[in-house]
């Protein structure tokens, strides 16, 4: 254990995103490399050009820093790093085909829920606030709700047989789906009764050390 | 080899994002697995509910579908699949580090450059045709075009001292680079002539056989 590296993780620690890499770190108990560096999204400190310049083009967190200056952004990609430190890749498969699925519908919570939701926020409400939402299309963002509503509901349908998104086991494809339901809340959408397989698997991975710990790790 | 299992891919042979799968099916020379199944993205197969219903939620190409009706769509899990078939990962990074890199830099190329140029296209060009685009968000489309113009230029100024994206070999960032430069073609985009870096990658890189034969793949 005491050689993989240590890092510094830049983000904010409600954030649907942030949790993700949050939740990683628990699942694979290696809270104990990461350090935290609080990056104000309200202040739009992640969309300023040195942010973008120095820590992630993209303007998102969470980033990680690494201790020589090495970067690595985007959750799939720091999920990946995490899961393959110790060979046991239960988070992002451990055959080809799961492998494949995990991918898969990490990518389609991705596309149709968490995206979407995060577009319907930073285009048709507040979002961060007029200084940080420096552009906005709303009538992409109610079309962005819309299609991230059709996807809840997909993946409702799916957890209607299912313990887990994919692969019998929590993954990397819930840890996405726990952030589409973290941004859900943040914009104050209710998730329908009639949506109960779905509200099932959140009342069930709510009790998950590593997604109650999420938001206090490193404090 | 034998073992492997055999599959259908759904896709449209000249299309940005089934390159993706191509190109992978060709570096690892796995062509012998697949045959292909032409969706006519021009009649909007892919966005009928039949499409979406047996084949692919999100209504994209490709889509592999194995002998047991099993389905696996998106271009990052396909390549995950067909990479780690043999256990040896050269396009999806042979160690933790490598992995981060190179999802990192997938998606990069996807949020700042492919995705953009495909919503411009969609929404501010004739796109598919009005029986295929039936919304289209004019505005969103110019903004997405600039984006993914800012994106090229990021490419292009990381490729100054660099032969490929990342990891030192061609990869699976680099074969979402590709889909990119073919969606510009689509769009008529050209690349600016001070992107000397970018135009040369695309240049050697389109040496490569599994590059040069993507199209005719199983034809």
């Amino acid at each position: 254990m005491s050689s993989y590296p240590k890092f510094t993780i830049y983000d904010f620690p409600t954030g649907p995103y942030p949790a993700r890499v949050r939740i990683a770190l628990g699942e694979k108990k290696l809270e104990h490399l990461a350090e935290f560096e609080l990056i104000d999204l309200f202040k739009g400190t992640h969309k300023k050009p040195e942010f973008r310049e120095n820590l992630n083009f993209s303007g998102t967190v969470p980033v990680v820093k690494f201790e020589n200056g090495d970067l690595l952004a985007e959750c799939t990609a720091i999920t990946e790093f995490l899961d393959s430190l110790d060979g046991n890749t239960v988070l992002t498969g451990l055959t080809p085909r799961e492998r494949g699925d995990i991918h898969m519908f990490t990518r389609r919570v991705e596309n149709e829920f968490l995206e979407p939701i995060s577009l319907y926020f930073h285009n048709a409400t507040p979002g961060l606030g007029p200084d940080v939402e420096t552009y906005q299309n709303h009538e992409w963002g109610l079309r962005q709700r819309e299609k991230g509503l059709r996807g809840m509901r997909y993946f409702n349908k799916l957890l209607v047989t299912r313990e887990f998104v994919t692969c019998d086991r929590f993954t990397m494809a819930d840890m996405a789906l726990v952030a589409a339901m973290v941004f859900l809340a943040v914009v104050k959408e209710p998730v329908p009764a009639d949506c109960d397989a779905l509200l099932a698997w959140w009342a069930r991975v709510q009790l998950r050390p590593s997604v109650i710990n999420r938001v206090t790790m490193s404090q």
